[in-house]
C-alpha cells in the first residue's frame, strides 16, 4: 500500500514555524506584509488570492491587494509595481499571472524588486535558482515539492529523479533545486520519444507536464516515488492531477493526491517567501 | 570507425560567416571590438587571449586587452568595467575567470552590461539561457559544443543526451541548450550513482566533469555520439579530454578529439558574441 503524501501535514507544520517567525518580526516592530497585484477578476485569480489571504490571516502577516483593470496600460502597470518596489511597509510583492497581452512580461520581470520578488518572477531570481544559489527565490511551485520532500524525509541524495514538464514555472526549476540537493535529474517533454520508459527509471517522479491523468501505473517503477504537481479539469469538471491515481498507486510507495497535495501547499510556501523577504529586509545590508 | 569531430571545419566555416559580418558592419562604419579584462599575467590566461586575439584579427574584430594587477581593488575592478560599459567603442567585454579573490564576483557580474557581456557572466544571460530565450547569450563553451553538433548535422529532437557535470560554465547551461532543441536531458555530476550506468543510455554523451580520461568505453553505448568537453593535463604533462580517447572510440559512432575539438571552437564563439553584440547595438533599441 502506497502511502499517500498529504499536503496538510506540510502546511501544518509549516504553519506553527511561520508564526513563530512573523512574531519575532512584530515583536521588533516589523509586520511582514504581502501585496498582490491583479488584473481584473478572473476566477483562478481569485481563488488564488483567497487561499493566499487566509494564509496570511493565520500566520499574522498582512496583505493588501492592488486590483487594476484588465486593460491597464502597460505604462500604468509598471508604476504600480515601482509604487510598491518603494513602498517600505511592503515585503513581498506577488503578481497574478498570466499577464495582460498588452502588458510586456520582460519589462514588468526587470523592474520588480528582486528582494521583494516572492515568486521567482525576477530575472535575477531566476538566474539564481539556475545557477543553484541559495539566495534565490524560486516560483512557489516547485519550491512546494522540495517542502514536500522535505516534510516526509524523502532522500535526494544519488537518487534518480525524472521530471515530466520543462516549463518555467515548475518543471526547470524543480529540475535546479533537485539537483542542488544531488539527485540525478532527467528532464523529459513532450518531445520526449518513450515517456513512459524515461519515466520508470525514475526513484522519485515528478509529473508537472499538464495533461490529466497521463501518468499511469506502466510509468511508475515498482516501489517508486510520484509527485504530481498537475492541475487539470477533467471532462466531467472534476479537479484532476497529470497522474491517474488508482492506476498509478498500485505501483508507487508514496503517491500525492490531487486535490490536498502540492497544490495545497503553495500559499504557505508564499507565506514563508515573504517572511523571508522581510527578515532580509531589516538584515544589515549587503549588495550581493 | 568512428567519425573524428574535428574543431577546425567547424571554425573554417564559421571564420568565413563571420568575416563576411563584420565586413557589413565595417561598411556602415561600425568596426566590432572585443576588450578584454585580465587580471595579471596568469599563463592560462595569456594562452587564451593569444587565441582570441588570433582568431579577431583573422575575422577583422578589433581587440585591446585591459590588463588590471592581480592586487587590483574591487573598488579599481568594477570601475572598470563601468568604463567598458560606457564606451560606444566598445561591443563585447570578456573578464577573464577565476577572478581575484578580493573582487566579489556576484557585483562584477551584476554590474556587466548585459548586452556586451559576451560569455554569459551577466545573471540577465545566465537568466535567458535558463529560460530558453534566445537573447541570451550563453557562455562560450557551452555555445561551443552547440555549435559542433550543428556543424555535423547531429539531430537532438528526441535524442537522449546525458551531461556528464552540472557546473555553471559547461554543464547546467549545455544542458539548457540541448534541452531548448528538444533533447531529453539527463544531468549527472560526482554524487551520480552509476555514472557509467546512466552515460551508457545516452545517444550523445557530454563530458564536462572535468577528470582526465574518465569517460571510458564502458559508458558508451554503441553507436552513440561522444562529444569531450573536458580539457586536462595527464600525469606526464600532456593535454586529455574528459573522454579515453582510445577506449571509448571503439563504441563511439562520432567522437570529438582533444585537442582539436571543442575546445578549439570557443575562441570563435568568442568572435561571434562580439559581432552579434556589434550588430545589436547598431539596431533598432528595443528594452527586452
Amino acid at each position: 500500500m502506497a502511502e499517500v503524501l498529504a499536503g496538510k501535514n506540510v502546511v501544518q507544520a509549516q504553519t506553527g514555524e511561520i508564526k513563530t517567525r512573523v512574531e519575532a518580526l512584530v515583536a521588533r516592530g516589523l509586520t511582514p506584509k504581502l501585496a498582490i497585484v491583479r488584473f481584473g477578476q478572473k476566477p483562478d485569480d481569485l481563488a488564488y488570492e483567497r487561499g493566499a489571504k487566509r494564509t496570511c490571516e493565520r500566520t499574522g502577516i498582512a496583505c493588501e491587494t492592488l486590483e487594476l483593470p484588465e486593460d491597464a496600460t502597460e505604462d500604468g502597470a509598471l508604476q504600480a509595481i515601482k509604487r510598491l518596489n518603494d513602498d517600505k511597509s511592503v515585503h513581498g510583492i506577488l503578481v497574478m499571472q498570466p499577464l495582460p497581452r498588452q502588458i510586456d512580461a520582460t519589462r514588468l520581470r526587470l523592474l520588480i524588486d528582486p528582494a521583494k520578488d516572492i515568486d521567482g518572477m525576477s530575472p535575477l531570481n531566476s538566474a539564481r535558482v539556475f545557477e543553484g544559489d541559495p539566495k534565490g527565490v524560486p516560483p512557489c511551485t516547485p519550491t512546494a515539492v522540495m517542502e514536500m520532500i522535505h516534510h516526509y524525509g524523502i532522500e535526494l541524495k544519488g537518487k534518480k529523479v525524472v521530471v515530466l514538464g520543462r516549463s518555467l514555472v515548475v518543471g526547470k526549476p524543480a529540475a535546479m533545486l533537485l539537483l542542488g540537493e544531488h539527485a540525478t535529474v532527467t528532464i523529459c517533454h513532450s518531445r520526449t520519444v518513450d515517456l513512459a520508459g524515461e519515466a520508470r527509471q525514475a526513484d522519485i517522479l515528478v509529473a508537472a507536464i499538464g495533461r490529466a491523468r497521463m501518468v499511469t501505473r506502466d510509468f511508475v517503477k515498482p516501489g517508486a516515488i510520484v509527485i504530481d504537481v498537475g492541475i487539470n479539469v477533467d471532462p466531467d469538471g472534476k479537479l484532476c492531477g497529470d497522474v491517474d491515481y488508482d492506476s498509478a498507486v498500485e505501483n508507487a510507495s508514496m503517491i500525492t493526491p490531487v486535490p490536498g497535495g502540492v497544490g495545497s501547499v503553495t500559499t504557505i510556501v508564499l507565506a514563508k517567501h515573504v517572511v523571508r523577504a522581510a527578515e532580509a529586509s531589516s538584515a544589515p545590508a549587503t549588495l550581493s
